[in-house]
């Protein structure tokens, strides 16, 4: 047996629930390893990039309205991957439609799955620095502002609720840590 | 205008797709800041709970198979909550059902949203220490191994994949700046 098929659940069918804009539902019923049947209800989310940008001793974030919280939240830029995207043409490209910055200094810090019991979601989470400023340009649906906090900021925005969300607070620990030792993870 | 409400999308109808055993699905059309009109795909799922559970120099986490992502992954210890439970007593119970530890020291590290475009799942993250040992019991549709890892191992299946989701890969950046600063935030 595989080292990642450990206690593998056996697909027995598969009945698409929902196609939407950007998520789709399914339930699959699967086999346990015991031999017993079981649902799963799962999201398949095409992936998205986030980007923490580092702009001397700030961090780039952007307030936007999240619906499924019926309120307001400070992030670090992220988006979808359009079909068939590279994920760092991605980050560059949400980086420059939200913030108007630009860089060539970009890497990726980790790649993640936001919550692997229901949905199977990945963010690419890249560090970018040295950056340019030029002008902003959100998709037409997207309305946000832009902020530069620095770390303290950013502490006390996640004490507020203000930030938190997953990759944000992941954004802000990296971010501590990469001052501390030198290395992002 | 509440800071809380910027760019506020108001719901014109909510239309119930799927209610299943764990999340359910719903297409909100809204009205955006603009004026124009927008859909907005939303999962609500119950909340959840996950506990860094620390042991000596090691954390205590626990492998198991991930549908959504078609393969065994180690984390932390998690689970939803049950309807009406309290966070805290959902993270006890969590922690000693699936590694068989109780501790009467356990504290609150963050609440945050997974995937605040698409979903309202929020996982409240504690630090449990003190552990004390007895039996697991897991769920009967759970299966699931339990290792406990030192940081260096932990950053070891970062970079191998085996450990890939937010929730965990927050915790081991938790568990570095503890060691580094003995705080957790």
């Amino acid at each position: 047996m595989s080292l990642h098929k450990k206690f593998e659940e056996i697909t027995v069918k598969s009945e698409q629930i929902f196609k939407g804009k950007i998520i789709s539902l399914q339930v699959d019923h699967v086999r346990l390893p015991n031999g017993e049947l079981a649902t799963r209800e799962i999201v398949k989310h095409p992936g998205a990039v986030a980007v923490i940008p580092l702009l001397d001793d700030k961090m780039i974030v952007v307030e936007q309205y999240r619906k499924p919280l019926e309120k307001s939240q400070v992030e670090i830029p992220a988006g979808k991957l359009d079909a068939g995207e590279e994920p760092l043409k991605a980050a560059l490209r949400e980086l420059v439609e939200e913030t108007g910055y630009r860089t060539d200094n970009i890497k990726l810090v980790s790649s993640f799955y936001t919550s692997p019991g229901f949905a199977d979601e990945i963010i690419h989470l890249y560090v970018a620095e040295d950056l340019v400023k030029g002008e902003a340009n959100p998709d037409e649906d997207e309305f946000l502002e832009c902020e530069a906090i620095t770390l303290e900021q950013a502490q006390q925005y996640i004490r507020e609720g203000r930030i938190s969300d997953a990759k944000t607070i992941m954004a802000v620990y990296a971010w501590q840590l990469y001052r501390l030792t030198g290395r992002m993870q």
